[in-house]
């Protein structure tokens, strides 16, 4: 779309931040768009959209850890296809009543997670807005062999990389005005999206069913990884748990397990392995396992509670 | 980022209407990203967003048309590179108080225009947005030989392909509320873009020297291709004008070529090309040339006369 002069003139200074040197750049950022040499094996795409006063909140959230989680979140869609990440292009539609440092810190953000992913933002656009920030993201990757949502097996683990509710913890620290619970806000407004595991799992690609990453709650996006027909069990004294859930399910007088299954945002990743593979996997934890039953369940050490009310991460609103 | 039920089920719904069969397709859309086997030559990609009451408005925009021409500004960055395009993703806030058939109408705009180009949409976001509608399309394309903005040289011609000023005739027309003007408000509603020329703009690319595509109007575009230093003149008597910008001109007491000159959004090619070359592209009309000398002239028959108020697009506001 058209842009006016002022915002040529940003435009201009946001090149100079985010312009870097990569062999495989033809067509640098400026021109109608950017042109790159292809990398070995598939091309992997994706976009997302972060919306104010939807998806996140500038009372607790700054320019820096905006810029830094819209790139964040895309790069965990990469990361969830056992792709690496190579270039992003950013929109962002800006109010004016934001002071003017806004942009340059937004991008400051962005360009650092970039940075430590060998990623360089290429294009996108810069767009007043009556009202609202809204930032949209899309990321280039690539991969030899894509790992989808799709193919895992009766009887598979389902595995996750790290810690769940975690994110949730620190939305409900940040929204309640909380002192502490650093980790939790810090993993809440600057995610890091797991591309360190990714070397790993295209060594093991053959071992890995299925992958996706956790950003609507464990239960919610198992389900998109369950075998048509089947169900899962969920271990539940097994889900892996931070310490200031813990604190925060305590303060609350919430079962700490309902922030592991319902919170979102974690961008951990979730995947489906045989049993046999598990010793494969070390740093992973084995939170649950798919059946050929349909039906969620949780398993305790004496009994299991079937779950049939899904009321995803609005539980909490 | 999260997605709640209503989404994932519209989600659901628009995956069908714009899934298309295509054998470079790997991983469909679904996934956590979109994953295709690479096309010959470079990756072009591009991304541009437009806003509710910045770029267009909704009295007179309908879902349709706003699904058509956020397509269609992509694919004219693409073109404006010599390229073809392959892939798009739509990321789309959306209010809460449109009605039910919105986004499938939405949808179907852009469909209409991608099946046209072979594109197909394979991925995107949606949100609900607090305000305004918000959409941003990335597009992913290919060529051999990608023509840039830069390569002008004093002496060139510059040329368009295609009436000037159209755009921003419909544009007042539409705000004016005024009956008729029927192709300028096509013009403005649902911009073609000319990816018609790109097969012999890559026949010719050696010939071409630089090439953008006319979103600004033409003065500032113009601008862009300038070779450091020099300048140019525009053939005022020359310029492609639409009979429907002459009624406007005519009715608003303006001279005509202030439409051609500063009119936006028209989305025709502009490209700068050796006198010696002018027979090569039958089609487009030669409306300046690009001179060593700096400065912007308006030359006439009688005389010329020196543009030294840059008013850009706003001028009309």
């Amino acid at each position: 779309m058209q842009n006016t002069p002022k915002e040529w003139s940003m435009i201009e200074k946001i090149r100079f931040r985010v312009q870097r040197q990569n062999k495989h750049n033809i067509v640098p950022l400026g021109d109608d768009a950017f042109v790159f040499k292809n990398y070995p094996g598939y091309s992997v795409i994706c976009q997302d959209m972060m919306v104010e006063d939807v998806h996140f909140n500038l009372k607790y959230t700054s320019a820096f850890d905006l810029g830094f989680k819209a790139l964040a979140v895309n790069l965990s869609d990469i990361a969830a296809m056992g792709a690496q990440p190579h270039y992003a292009q950013v929109s962002l539609a800006l109010p004016s009543n934001l002071n003017e440092s806004w942009p340059d810190d937004f991008y400051q953000g962005m360009a650092q997670l970039a940075d430590d992913w060998r990623t360089e933002i290429v294009g996108g656009d810069l767009a007043a807005s009556p009202d609202k920030v809204v930032v949209d993201v899309s990321v280039h990757g690539s991969c030899e062999h894509p790992i989808t949502r799709k193919g895992a097996r009766p009887g598979d683990l389902l595995m996750s990389s790290g810690p769940l509710g975690l994110s949730f913890t620190g939305l409900t620290a940040l929204q309640k005005n909380l002192p502490g619970f650093e980790s939790a806000k810090e993993k809440h407004l600057r995610p890091r999206p797991r591309l360190d595991l990714v070397k790993g799992l295209q060594t093991h690609h053959a071992r890995v069913h299925a992958l996706m990453d956790c950003s609507d709650g464990l239960i919610n996006d198992a389900m998109q990884l369950t075998p048509p027909g089947g169900g899962f069990h969920i271990f539940a004294e097994n889900l892996p748990v931070h310490t200031e859930s813990q604190q925060m399910a305590l303060e609350l007088g919430m079962p700490v397990s309902d922030f592991a299954l319902w919170g979102g945002e974690d961008y951990e990743l979730l995947m489906a392995i045989s049993p046999d593979d598990y010793d494969h996997f070390s740093g992973w934890h084995m939170v649950g396992q798919f059946t050929e039953k349909p039906g969620v369940f949780l398993t305790f050490a004496k009994g299991q509670e079937e779950i049939t009310d899904f009321k995803g991460w609005r539980h909490f609103k």
